[in-house]
Formats: C-alpha cells, structure tokens, sequence
C-alpha cells in the first residue's frame, strides 16, 4: 500500500508535469497543498466521481484557482470524467483543463475561480445555501441536507478586500459546516510576504468569531486529519485551518520560494524533484497501487446511495417537501410561478399612478415570492432603499436559517460572490440590492456571475441623476452602459411598473445568466400600452408610441428618460412631425431578437435617429449611427433635487423636441 | 465661555437644520459625532482656514462621507471661506455643500467621500505620503514635512473589504500618524449591526499590527482628548480610536436609531432636540460666543508661519531640496523631465524589435526615474508581471520610508484608493499596476480619481485574450470599454514602444485626471513612423499607415491588433485596393482634438470602415456607423497559448483583408 506521502506525490507530478508541458502554469500552490489535498479528499470529503451533480456531495472549492492542477489532479486521481488526456492537454485551446478552474467545462469542478478571494466568498454562499436548505427541509432523523464546504486559500485571498467580507459574514452567521484551509507559505507573487503582509491571520479570524486551528504543519498527514476533525466538530463557528507549507515542496532549488508560484520549475529542476520524492515514474503515469489509492468511485457510490435510501424514506414521508426539493434542485421554478407573475404583470400593467421602478419592482416581489420559496434575497445594508425587503420576508441570523433574505451589510463584492454560491450549489434564485453606482465594488463578481452562466438578480437602484441631492458620487453616469459590455449580463433599465415586472420575469426565468435591473429612485409615468405592446415589452426593445402617419425619424430611450421621449413626441405630433418612440427596456435581449423584428422597431433606412438615456452617449452611437444624435451625460453629475439635476443636464421634453427638430432639418 | 458641549452642539444643530431646510440628508453621523469632532479639531488639528492648501496641514479625512455637514459646520464654525448661506444652501445646485464632501468644490475639503470605506483608503495614501516627504526632506532639527492623517470613520466603512485593505497595509507598513477614529454607534442603514456586522473590531485592527484604544465615550470629551493623546504618541503603529456613540445624540426620539441616519428628523423632532440640548438659537444662528470659541483663524495662522519660520531656515540651508520640494508639492515637473521623456520617446522611435508594451512602459520608467524624484510607483503583487518594478526603485517597508515604491500586495481597490490619497497630499506621481481585468476590483477608485480629478497612472497589463493560457478569468474582455465610458478618464492602448511613451507621457503631464494605460503580454511589432507621425501619436488617434492612392476604406485599430491591420492592409495594397489604417490609442484625446483633424483622420464621407479590438465591438460602431463593421470579442476568452486565441476568435490579418474586402464590396 503506498504511503499517505506516496499519494500526495501524484499530485505533485501531475501538476509539475503538466505545468512543465504546457510550459507555463503554477506548480508551487499544486506541490505545497498536495498533502492537504490528499488527506482532505481520502478521509473526509464526501462526493461522488460519477456523478459530480448529487444534491448533497460535500464542495470543494479551490479559492487559490491559479493552483487548478491540483483540482485536475484530484479529480483524475479518484475518478472524475477527467482522463489523463486532459491533464496532458493542460491550457491547450477546448481542454477541460483551463489554466483557472472552469465550472462549465469540466466536471466535479464547484466554482470558477481564479480572482483572488471570490471562491471563499462563493463558499460562504454554498454554506449559507446548505444551512437554508436544511432548516427547511431536513426532518427529525431525516437530514436530506447535511454537507460540509471546504476551501482551499492563499495568502492572495486573505489580502483581497473580499476575503473581509465573505469572512465576517461567514463568522456573523456562524456558518459551522465551512471549513477553511489556509496555505500559510509565506509566499506571494513578490516574494515573502513580510513586507507587504503581516497580518496576524488567526487573531484576525477570531475577530470574526471564527474557530481558528493553529499552526498545523501542512505536510503532516495525521496534524492535518486532527486538524479537520476539530473543524468539523465545530458547533457555532467556522473554521479556520492555518497550515504552515512549503511552496513548490519538493523542489530542491524553487521549494519555499516565489520563482516556484507561477511559472514551469524547467525540465532540470523537474528532474530533480523527482529524484528528491522518489518519484521514478514518467510524466503522467500513475501506478496502479497509487490510483488505487485514490480511486473514491465505490466510495463515493456507497455514499450516494445510501443518501438515496434516506433521501426515499424522506419522500415517502414528506412527499410534497421532496419534490419541492427535487424541482429547487433542478432550477426550476414552482407550478405557481406563471400564475404569480401573470398577476405581476398584470396588476403593473394596469397601474396608472406615477412610481419608482423600485417601489414597482417590491411590488412584483411581494406578490411572487408566495410561490418561490427558492427566493432568496438581500441588500448590502440598503433593504428599505433598494426595495428589496419583500413582504413577509424573513432574515437569516446567526444559528436561525430558515428564512429567506440575508441581510449582507455593506459588503458588496462579497454578497454578490455569495450570491454565486448560493446558485452554483443549487436550489435558489438569489437577489441582491445596492445602489447601482456601487455595482462598481462589486463588479468582477457581476463578471464571474456572466462567465459562469448563474442566474442571479441584481436589484440596483437610484439609478441615475435622478437619486438627486446625494450627488456625484452616488449618480451612476456610466453604470448601465458599462454593465451591458460585460458578455452574459442581461441589463434592464425599466420604464414603468409595466416593464419592471417583465425584467423580473426575464431575471427568474433565465437560467444562463445573471441580470441586472437598473431601477428609479425617483417616480415615473406609467406607460399604457396595447396588448401588443404588452406582450413586445418581452423582446427588449419595442415601439411605444407611434404617430399617426409614418414616423420621419424615432426616439430610442430607456427608464426615467422614455415619459419625456413620449411627452415629446406627442408635442412634436401637435407640431405635425411625426416622430416613434422606441422604448429599449434591454438591449441584449432586444439584439437577441430576428433581425425582421428588429427591423420593424429600428427601420434600417430610417436613419434620424435620437438615443435619449441619463448616461454617457456613446453607448447609443451604435444605435443612431453617425447621422443621429444622442441626449446623454458624459460628464458626472451634481447635488441638487432630482428634477433640478435633470433640467440642468437637459433631460427634458422640451430639449427632446428641439433636438428631433434639428434632426429632422438636416 | 462655552463648555465643550454647548460647542459641539452648534454642529449638532447645523447639522440637524441645514438638513431639515434641504429636506434630505444625514443627521445621525454629525450629531453623533460632534464631540469627538470638537475636541479633535479644537484641541489637536493643526491647520489654518486661511489656506486650506497650506502644505504642512494636518490631513482630515471623513470617510463616513454622508455625514458631511459635520464637515461644512466645522469649517464654516472654524473660518474656512465657507459661508453659513452655503450651509443654508445645503445640497443644492452649486453650492459649495453638495451631498457628500468634494474636495473639488469645498475649502477644506481633503478628499471626496461617499463611497463607503475609501476615505480610509485615500487617509493611508496621504499618511504614506507624510512618511515618504519626511523621510526624503526632513533634517536634523528641521521637520519641514510633520503632520498627522486623522480619519472619521463609521460602521459601514469598517464593512467594506477596502477597510481590510488599507488598514492591513497600514498596519504592515507601521504608519504611526495615522489616527482613525472610529464612530461605533451600532446602527447601519438596516438597522442595529448585530445581525449583519459582529467582528471584534478592535481585535481585527490589532491584528493588523495596529495601536487600538478601546470603548472611549465619544460624548466625553476628556476621554476623547485622552484617547487622542495615546493615539499621537503610538510609535510603529497607526491607532485606532473605538468611541462609543449615540447615532443622532441629541434627538429625543430617532437618537441611537436607523431612523436618524438617512433622513431629517422632522420638524417637531427637530425643536424637541433643541429643548434638550438647551440650543434656543434659530436655524443658521450662531452665537457669538460659540463661534470664537471655534474659531481657529488666529492659531492657524500663527501655526502657517511657524512653519514658514522653519522653512525658511530649512531653505536657506537646503536651498535644492527645498526648491524641489516646492516644485513637488505645486504639482510641477522637474526641470529634467522634458529632457528624459524626449530620450525615452526616441529610444522608443528607434526600436525596430517585437517587444511587449509592458516591458516598453519600464523601459520608460528606467528613463526617466531618476529625474522624477515625486514618483512613486507599484503593483498589486504583480510587480515583475506588471515590468512596473523600474530599475533603481526603493521598496517602502515599516520604519523605512525613503523609497518610491510600494509592494501593495494583493489589494487592488486598496491600491488605487491610496494612489487616490497620495495624489491629493501632493508631492507625488503615483503610479500602480495590475492585470487589466483586476481594474473591476478597483474600478470606483478609479472613477473616484476621475471625479476628483486626480494623476495617477494606472499600469494595467496582460491586456486582452492575448495573455494566453491563464484563461478567460484573466482575460479582458470588455475592459478597455468600459475604463472609457468613466468620464475624464483617458485609457491609452498604445500599439507599440512608441506609442507606449507618448502614453506615459500624456499621463504623466496631465494633471486633471487619471490617465489607464492596456498594456500587452505578449511581443508586438513595432511601427514605422514619419516624423508627423511621431508628433500626431499624442493625439489619441492618427494615420499610421496610407495607401498610395486616396483610400476606399479605412481600419481603425488600437494596441496589438494595429500590426494587423498594418500587415491587412498591406496586402490589401497588394490586391489593389486602397486602405488606411488609423491608430487610435487614446480616443479621450482623440476627441478634444479640433473637428479638422479629427475629420482629416477619420474624413466624414469614409463611411467603409471597419474597427478591430480584441475587445467587446459594441464601443466601435460609434466609429464606423451603422454601415460600417467591427472585428471584436464578444464573449468570454478561452485558455490557451496567445496565438492560438488570436487566431481562434478571428484576429488574424487575413480576417481583416476578408472582412475589409467585403466591405468594399457593399
């Protein structure tokens, strides 16, 4: 039987050889933590190779994700359907082995990560969604949700901004079952770390109610198994496991230092390593006594089944719980989803009294969330102002999990890194609030969101000038334009109550990827609309108002800004010109449409053209092209009440007006 | 005489009515804090209301930024050009008392707050540039450069993974005259913290290796005075002041409650808070007694020309450093720096190998180091990545501030907010780098030197998929968009060396705003240039390559896929066809040059044009209307080596002859 060293050894070859293949990648993160990997994955996590997707396998999730072959190695070794082919194929073009872990590509892979700190705030989410699912599932006897989450971090991660976020939380809401392993090797892409790190980790952690695991030698096998024994003893606290390692261990000339992190040791210092691990094997060959050893498949076979038998008695005792669980697990949504929202939409389309988009966006909210109980919402310290605190809602606290809305504090980054956890584990539809400015702290997460194709809603408001006297530095100018090139993003800037409903539609019911909605502080007319126009505000873009006679040139604009378009339209049809109004409530969705509808909205030869939107301009060239014209802010915006904001920076009727005139002149 | 009370209560009752009259604002923060802001600025702040650019001033910062009419009363009460028809004209149109403090429109005002927890991060800044100044100018005996940082900061900051961040650096780097102020009163906008916010705050700070006195009352001013004490005697470590505090001391009703955060008291509150403080006086009134016990005109005054007794003496001694000191804090370059950068930009001009533009912005750096004495450069982490680590740089460490340049460690948002602090001090040109697509972590520090129309230069590199293997986590995307739709922000792609330094160059000499510099990975050739060439490159956007004959069409191209075009055209020219190709690097001043040249680059009736970026196409149509096409990426990357994702996403000159052929065809 070959020795605990002997397994973490594979490791460490694959991951040096497949660097050195590649010949660039990381190998110091795959070599230091191999031994943690090794114990971590033979005598304690619990999942199953064939089938990656069961419902209630322990996460792993590699926060470090620049260390990926280690991940890849794991996965090979106990028995995922990852070949060696693969590892050989180390950040060759359509891998499954991308140089960062993918989620989308390869299998048994949790989260995407690679952003430093984000995959300890997915894992914070992952932990949060086993602890909701299990207050509100399990039964006496009958814990159907009942996993750990355990993540592998670096140095980077601690040093992130996110880390605080994701931690303090985590420590906030006494997530017990998450367990932290820290690769304490003193070592970040500069060198040692002393001169620019030199927090006291532990303490740190403890400041945030943590349960800290001190100096555990990262290259003792029976240190680190007692280690993560205490941690999942822990009741009341996460878990921090602090492991002192060497980066790059077992390279004689690179182990313990930087030059080992982040390129290929070379072909001599490979060598070299194997020699020093007794190692004589070639590069990818893994002996049949070592695969062995690893080999999790009838392990994780056994386990899956026995949580069916288990998961059989719940259904049969709770039948109406278990296929909700089921149907949760699956992403999708309840029978009476289609019923609530068709209320939602038609109780907004028939609203005639003035509001913000954020007070209708709570409206759609309070008359849908009866029948989502995969609901799960929050704001980062802005419930009442976002609008996001739903009827009936009930907030998570420490130790009290079956609720439905997270109170994230100011912590933006870290809620919407949560907020992926919450969907890549499975079972939930998360929202989250802030105000659409501050979607800038959060942005990478937005990013990653898109990248890995996970449904999210972003409820961000006070959405332009518009929020007023709080000024330039709370008046998003570049946000919704900005947001809209991320690919994947699905961006909504609503127009009415009417509108607002159709984007939570398209939110919930897209599985593909995140959306965010751009929502007013401020009132905004309603909008009446024909049946068509109705059911066209679904497309994206549509035509809102139409002239009488064929219309000689057309308004495009979006939320605050379509009650002017349509204001001045209808002043410029009592001056007999006849002007469309095109309200574009989604631009990626509208784009998404046939280029016969598209047409039909945007004539191609009608070419006068005016964008009018609250936000930088050169967003909307693309749409009027060189001859049109835009209304927009380029400029940051002042402190002053909303409609003094608005009329100084020309976002009116009567500006409109004269600008479409000048078009029309031309 | 007043008591201490009564003089807070002045800021109290502005606070309270100045908000009242505006119908919006924060009182909470201003009347919880008065005391602790009364004793601080009465007892310790050295600064004169006469100059607020009085170099040696002690630096206050309220990163709590909402509560900004603690701000305004306290310089209106102490005599800074702020008159009481300003504090009456609270957060209307251009006034000089906007919603949240702007360093661009208040005397007095250090840095613009708002966005929680960066005021933190800009104090580390300026309390690094103290260090820095004093360690380069100081003599024995002649302090010239001696002054505390003094930060308020609220929950909600302290939330924020920014406060992390900065404080773990300030901690790293012993910044003893930093003295934070903490506003622990309990309550966030959700309401009491407890169920979102439970760190041990000051166990946190200690473990970043600060000074922390604990549980002062912030409604004692002895205490306060005391605490204030220790704080400014702290050696090697910045010092954190917890004061407990009642949100809205003062207010009968909404004191120590979320309701007196956000929103005025209301009228009846508001004369109930003037019965118990004993305040009779009207709305704006000021009592004469109370305002002399305030006024600080006379000891700022006597405490500026003490200094200039001191550096008159440190002049007639150090005639050289104090001469460049001068120049430094005037925000002027040296003598030698015109000199420098013409070297570095014919060096530049010169080179006829494939280079990476990274490795030609050090190459830049090494030129002109030496005659830049104010630059102070680095990286989050990345330094050798990055090429920012320019030869003959001093690394700042604890204790040892003579240096120029700064390991920020894996802190981004961190980073550039300090930059943001050390632009504002004076003295320096900083500068800092990360990967491209990292600039989402620190992107509303970006956009809040851009508001405050701060230099700093920002070495963004590994700039497109063209990084290769690490992958689409890494690889930007839409980041060179959407850095431009930022207002004031210029973002230089250069093509080549040589476009390189024209970027470095503009960044450096402009002083209005930050200037991001997309740099390459991977070798890109360098171009040839007639002298008119060399000159227009600082224009943003000019004709690098011209057919023989009148063009048909024309490119538009930026950064490594300029070689491209160059190359497509040139077989272009070898089928025929006339085609030229536009260097844009920097369309922010492509577009402040006049209407001739831009139409002379770009002439109006050209309208066969076709862009190409590995970037997202959406930001080009502007440029080549709705006839014309773009060459762009409009998805997420793909790990693998750089050529292959080049040529897999269409980046290849024979894409762009194919494509510009079929657009001649149309």
């Amino acid at each position: 039987m070959p020795t605990r060293f002997e397994l973490a050894n594979a490791i460490r070859a694959l991951a040096m050889d497949a660097v050195q293949k590649a010949n660039i990648g990381h190998p110091g993160m795959p070599m230091g933590m191999a031994d943690i990997a090794e114990v971590l994955w033979n005598d304690f996590l619990v999942h199953n190779p064939a089938n990656p997707k069961w419902v209630n396998r322990d996460r792993f999730v590699v926060s470090n994700g620049h260390g990926s072959m280690l991940l890849y190695s794991l996965l090979n070794l106990t028995g995922y359907d990852l070949p060696m082919s693969e590892l050989q194929n180390f950040r060759q073009l359509h891998s499954k082995t991308p140089g960062h872990p993918e989620n989308f590509v390869t299998p048994g892979v949790e989260t995407t990560t690679g952003p430093l700190g984000q995959g300890l705030a997915n894992a914070v989410g992952m932990a949060i969604a086993e602890r909701v699912l299990a207050a509100h599932y399990n039964r006496d006897g009958l814990d159907i949700v009942d996993h750990y989450t355990y993540v592998f971090t670096g140095d980077g991660c601690l040093m992130e901004g996110i880390s605080h976020e994701a931690c303090s939380l985590a420590g906030t809401l006494a997530l017990d079952k998450l367990v932290v392993l820290y690769d304490d090797n003193n070592i970040s892409i500069d060198g040692e770390v002393d001169g620019w790190f030199r927090d006291d980790t532990p303490a740190r952690f403890e400041a945030y109610g943590w349960n800290v695991v001190r100096n555990v030698d990262g290259h003792d096998a029976e240190a680190i198994k007692q280690a993560i024994d205490v941690a999942r003893a822990s009741r009341g606290k996460p878990t921090l496991i602090c492991c002192k390692t060497v980066i790059g261990f077992g390279s004689p000339n690179k182990g313990g230092k930087a030059s080992s992190h982040g390129s290929p040791l070379g072909e001599a210092e490979v060598s070299l390593v194997r020699e020093k691990l007794n190692w004589p094997y070639a590069p990818f060959e893994i002996p049949d006594a070592i695969r062995a050893g690893w080999d999790a498949k009838a392990k994780g076979a056994a386990a899956e089944q026995n949580w069916n038998v288990l998961f059989k008695d719940y259904a049969a005792k709770y039948p109406a719980e278990a296929a909700e669980f089921e149907r949760r697990m699956r992403g999708e949504l309840s029978a009476g989803w289609d019923a609530a929202i068709a209320k939602a939409l038609a109780d907004a389309a028939k609203a005639e009294k003035p509001n913000a988009t954020r007070k209708a966006s709570k409206a759609v909210l309070d008359t849908v969330a009866a029948v989502m109980p995969e609901l799960i919402g929050g704001s980062a310290d802005l419930g009442e102002s976002n609008c996001t605190d739903f009827k009936g809602h009930v907030a998570l606290r420490a130790g009290q999990f079956d609720g439905n809305y997270i109170n994230y504090g100011v912590r933006e980054f870290g809620m919407i890194a949560a907020m992926n956890g919450l969907a890549l584990h499975g079972g939930f539809v998360p929202f989250g609030g802030t105000f659409l400015v501050f979607s800038d702290y959060a942005r990478n997460a937005i990013r990653m969101a898109a990248l890995m194709k996970q449904r999210s809603v972003y409820v961000l408001t006070h959405d332009s000038i518009g929020l007023g006297e709080d000024g330039p530095t709370h008046q998003p100018v570049e946000h919704v334009a900005s947001l809209r090139l991320i690919p994947n993003v699905h961006v909504w800037r609503p127009a009415d109550g009417y509108e607002t409903a159709v984007a939570w539609k398209a939110g919930v019911e897209r599985t593909t990827g995140p959306t965010a909605l751009a929502l007013t502080r401020q009132n905004v007319d309603a909008q009446t609309r024909s049946d068509a126009q109705l059911a066209d505000a679904a497309r994206g873009g549509y035509v809102l108002w139409e002239p009488k006679s064929a219309p000689e040139a057309l308004i495009i604009a979006t939320g605050s800004e379509v009650q002017l378009a349509v204001q001045a339209a209808i002043q410029l049809a009592e001056q007999g010109r006849a002007v469309r109004v095109v309200s574009m409530p989604c631009v990626e969705v509208f784009m998404q449409q046939d280029a016969v509808y598209r047409d039909t909205v945007l004539p191609p030869e009608l070419r006068k053209r005016l964008a009018v939107e609250a936000g930088v301009s050169h967003y909307w060239r693309a749409f009027v092209g060189l001859e049109g014209d835009v209304i927009g802010l380029d400029s940051f915006g002042e402190s002053a009440p909303a409609a003094v904001v608005f009329k100084h920076f020309g976002f009116t009727a009567e500006t409109i007006v004269e600008r479409t005139v000048k078009l029309l002149a031309r």
